[in-house]
């Protein structure tokens, strides 16, 4: 906007021999209302990159340059820029949520599926990363399952004791699946006044708004784009920020955003950042930018200035990660299958590892694997670190995967005692092992401080591995359930022996 | 700055026909001195319009486009731009820190009384925002009273037993007065040495620096525009903007601006807000900015690209609430009165609900009241988002309020029982309700935890409703409340047969 | 680069006459290879002032507006910009991780001593800093070595009862040592592929990376300029905005980033501080900023706009501290030396007051020093502030680090009695005084909570000093001490009875 004048001033000197791809007629349809109605919607739009370039022009740039991944677009799409109607009623017999509005066959939720009319390979990368199966992972996992119901439902006194009541689609769905993504069905049609005056008939849709990473949507399709590149602007820009990640990534459960703050790429970015390109594609070093955000890492085409490719776009994200550093409960090599719900532990638990830490090696990938996401990882590093840097940092930083195991151990050692004294009730009573205090004591040890120490460890987060949730947390934790179990134990026999 | 060049160049081109208006001889007079006084203050005022444009000129704006809400502005401050004396001499009369000061009579404290003679509505709304009653709605509610005792005083070991000693008048303004509000007093007048070398008689304010939303006034008015509208810029740009929020609201009570930064909207504003415009008046959605920030939602008049207005402006902020989220213990509907201290619930507690939940009806609005302000509200949402999206989100977030209340209720009813089998003191042994360990655990629940898990879903900050202080919290709390009720209980008895 | 197409206009009127200062030989051999292997490591220093200007042409600059303070440069060193070779090549002989590196005697380590010979003057007054002697200070203290070992050490169960083994280095390289700084030594030399394809020899470094204000060098020197200036840019941008400062001072012990952020002053840097000019030198109140960044009132040559200093530039920081606000366990008058490891009490513990409080005097800045430092620093306040409203807040502030401290004096009391009774082993049993769970709650009351409640005193960052591990943290851990120790001690009197 500050440069306006000086456009102004190149097209008075250059004329514009650009003759600019044009809306469609039906997303010209679309705008006449909705223009108005949700301007800022609209607005959105109108600042994308969508609004401007057509898919035929995308795919003219050179390879390297690219931002669709289709070899070609059906003719039908390719003239006109990507306006509402060329997504909004893709694929329509797909989707449940399919509506005549207006004489088009319109849908409401819009999916990777539809964008993979032009975006085939990032959606197929995508189906292949965990956050994909974010909504299955959790739900079709009987022990993830009871864990949800610990957390989300509703504890009430029943004659002295704590009962819970199931959580409610609602509070599910503004919580855990919040971030997971809901699954959006339809539940029938409605008559309603609108905006402009006339009534109309519209889906009525549960779980609904949504925008998590697995969201189950009206098509069958799993995922939403727009969790990252936010709708209706679909920006590179944003998506390539680390607020975007930040959506899902600051809890206590992966603190990554709040680490990344603290870190030296992160002062970094905060700042010099705002002088950096974050439209360009592809992404180079040291041109764009001096110091990685989230999606450098872990997403983005880099390139050096020379055009070398330093690390391929990838929406799979897993492929440069050797190593799951979220516990669960211990830290382990990535599951080799983005749907985990598959894996059993040597127990029989649906765990990647078993309690005592050993891994569910069948459904994990192995060494050679780990050896290559590493390798295709560090190149990102090596743009500005010496390979010595990088090593030694990396020593570090899988010192800390196994001392942050080690001290799960010793958690688990307590409540494994615990279990066994009757001073919580666990598997062999058939009562949740979530639920009570002690236990929810163990499973902060390695669901919050354990990951703050790896992911502060990974990302030089420096006192998130340290008194922000990591290293004394840990220490101070173990402790604490100790004396817990303790205390518990003399209640229970001061108890017991006032019964006698 | 950088731009520079460009209104040199526009200069020359255009030689300039405005004629600006100009200093009053008064402000001027003050500059003499306190420029290079205190050049960071001035050089606030500098940049402000304050510092540009008169009351006459800003009169002359159309409607939605004017900033002075008054019809009109006596003759005598209306030509010249809004200085230094246009402020600190107004109402002479009024204020008790009224000194003579070269010839004038100069106070240091200017109050929403004193902006009021350009913007009298908004002094108005704001004296009916529960802000402004911040400090007697904290002091005169004796529980309240009672509570920042239990948090300010200074406790020490009295025959191993802990009292209290009660906090000073530093301490309060340290703490909770720092955001309520001091009453700002004059406790007499000194004469100074001062940095021009001359000695001079000033008044000595008690409960001063402050800048709380509640601060009672030399001149008997309350509240400070300055919290928001940091002086001497007094920047509408910085109103708008999150961070001036986040001098009060981001604590574990309110982590309103926490919740905000990782949400959907707070990514946008992160991520793309540097190209917006804060400046504009009115606000046009899709135009100047393409997200909300807090103001957004509950202060800015916001308008269509056509220039249809979607929210009238308001400094009562309350009036597009329907709830009052922020329990006290539970989540109601919002009080009548902005002076909350003359609320009473059944059992005659300063309170706007029953320890069980049940509202204190007579003082809080009735439905159709509520109805009205939510339908305020979500013409906000409904600028970027289609009615079925609004409907979803607030049947979730209202879903949250109702079962949030419901942990209350069960938390409550273990405290209660604490109070009855004597492992806690409480009403009836006239002891506090706050100051024991196992209460203030009761307090987190409601206080934090309840709090942080509503405002999360109102404003789809994900995390803060499950981990980070939300729901895994709550269900914590509760379980660690049973279990320390049960050990408390069991060293009371053990305590009493050893005394046998 | 918003501006270049303005810069090339300007050269095309004003055909330039500078004769820019050029890269050495030997700096733009090292570029021939490293642009390409590490294009991110040079592209920082491409964009930093060392790529642009050499020491003769900075030493021309009038002394308010030099960055460099040595008198002059040698010769060899003075024409040429500060490339690569300039400071990996500088004093061989004292770097024993000098390695032959084509032709060239390079160090990978630049250390403080390197850059003195342009930064004499910072590198001296650093020295004098806390910060240099990080590592020192914690290592050469048993107390504070053990309560390393209790935090970074892996927790074991033993025979039921819980041991620690020792930390190891990459524990404590990832953990404390991050921001206090390694000890990097050279373990010996290795031949390894590179990335052109040639072997070459390499110094194998331990303790590398590391970045730490404390760090030790391979030339015997203290700390890294690059801490906070960070490679290869080494801006003073960086250095003066916050952000670089969080990446140590935001945990639970120092939480000064997350203050600073919601305080009137991190407002207005959030809100406008993209309009202000980080470049400058010397740093204009009002005229550059219009409120303080913690280098501001920490470290900066700050003026006023008649170019009067407010305050000199410093590095060793503390000279503009009369109080050292981070407990230990006591807020106290500041260390006379830096090298704190010096300190005993008078009960012979290397701490800086007694368990009591009471300072250790003979190692700590007197009053009258406290009054100078006082007043340096409330020079920067008065930039913006007046006389009273700067008397006002350190009034409140040096009345809350009285409280704070009675609040510790309490805690403290309980612990003494916690070890009295047995209920956790002390230095008496020759046990570690942070081990215990109890012990890390007294622990968290002063290193946590009242250091937090300092400090938001110190910055006005409100909440921090009451509900975010503020005041209510502090009342109610003292709280839970009491409770925690009643319920141990009836723990250990079952347990007792039971063995009977």
């Amino acid at each position: 906007m500050r440069l306006l004048p000086f456009v102004a001033l190149l097209i008075l000197f250059f004329p514009s021999q650009f003759k600019a791809a044009e809306l469609s007629d039906a997303s010209s349809e679309c705008l006449d209302c909705h223009a108005s109605i949700v301007p800022g919607m609209v607005a959105g739009w109108q600042s994308s990159r969508h609004a401007r370039v057509s898919p035929l022009e995308a795919l003219k740039k050179p390879e390297l340059e690219r931002r669709v991944s289709a070899k070609s677009v059906p003719s039908d799409l390719a003239q006109s820029v990507v306006g509402c109607a060329e997504c909004h009623t893709l694929n329509p017999e797909k989707h449940s949520d399919t509506f005549e509005h207006n004489g088009y066959q319109v849908h409401i939720v819009v999916t990777p599926e539809d964008c993979a009319i032009c975006h085939p390979v990032e959606e197929k990368q995508y189906g292949q990363n965990l956050m994909s199966h974010a909504y299955g992972n959790l739900l079709n996992n009987s022990l993830y399952q009871d864990l949800v119901q610990t957390i989300n439902g509703v504890q009430f006194l029943d004659d002295g004791h704590i009962s819970i009541k199931p959580a409610s689609t609602e509070t599910n769905g503004d919580s855990c699946l919040s971030c997971h993504g809901t699954k959006v069905e339809v539940k029938g049609f409605e008559v309603r006044e609108t905006e402009i005056g006339e009534e109309m008939e519209f889906p009525v849709l549960s779980g609904w708004p949504n925008n998590g990473v697995g969201r189950i949507n009206p098509d069958g399709s799993k995922g939403s784009c727009s969790s990252c590149h936010t709708w209706h602007r679909f920006s590179i820009e944003m998506a390539r920020k680390p607020h975007t990640c930040s959506q899902c990534h600051k809890g206590l459960d992966v603190p990554i955003y709040k680490i990344y703050q603290v870190s030296k790429h992160g002062n970094i970015y905060s700042s010099i950042g705002k002088k950096w390109n974050f439209e360009e594609v592809p992404w180079t070093v040291g041109e764009d930018f001096t110091a990685p955000t989230c999606a450098t890492c872990h997403v983005s085409l880099v390139v050096t200035p020379e055009g070398d490719v330093v690390a391929e776009r990838t929406h799979q994200m897993n492929n440069r990660l050797p190593w799951r550093i979220f516990g669960l409960i211990y830290a382990h090599a990535h599951p080799k299958s983005p749907d985990t719900s598959v894996i059993k532990n040597k127990a029989g638990l649906p765990l990647p590892t078993d309690l005592s830490g050993e891994p569910a090696s069948k459904y994990l990938i192995d060494n050679s694997e780990q050896q290559e996401r590493r390798k295709t990882l560090q190149q990102v590093c090596l743009s500005c670190h010496t390979q010595q840097w990088v090593d030694g940092h990396w020593a570090r930083f899988e010192n800390t995967i196994k001392t942050t195991n080690e001290m799960t151990v010793t958690a688990t050692e307590l409540m494994l005692k615990a279990w066994e004294t009757g001073a919580a009730k666990g598997l062999a009573q058939n009562d949740s092992i979530f639920n009570e205090a002690i236990e929810k004591k163990w499973m902060e040890q390695w669901l919050f401080y354990a990951n703050s120490t790896r992911m502060s460890s990974a990302m030089l987060g420096t006192d998130h591995g340290v008194f922000d949730n990591g290293r004394w947390y840990m220490a101070k934790s173990i402790q604490e359930i100790y004396d817990w179990l303790r205390m518990i134990l003399a209640v229970n026999s001061e108890t017991s022996r006032d019964a006698k």
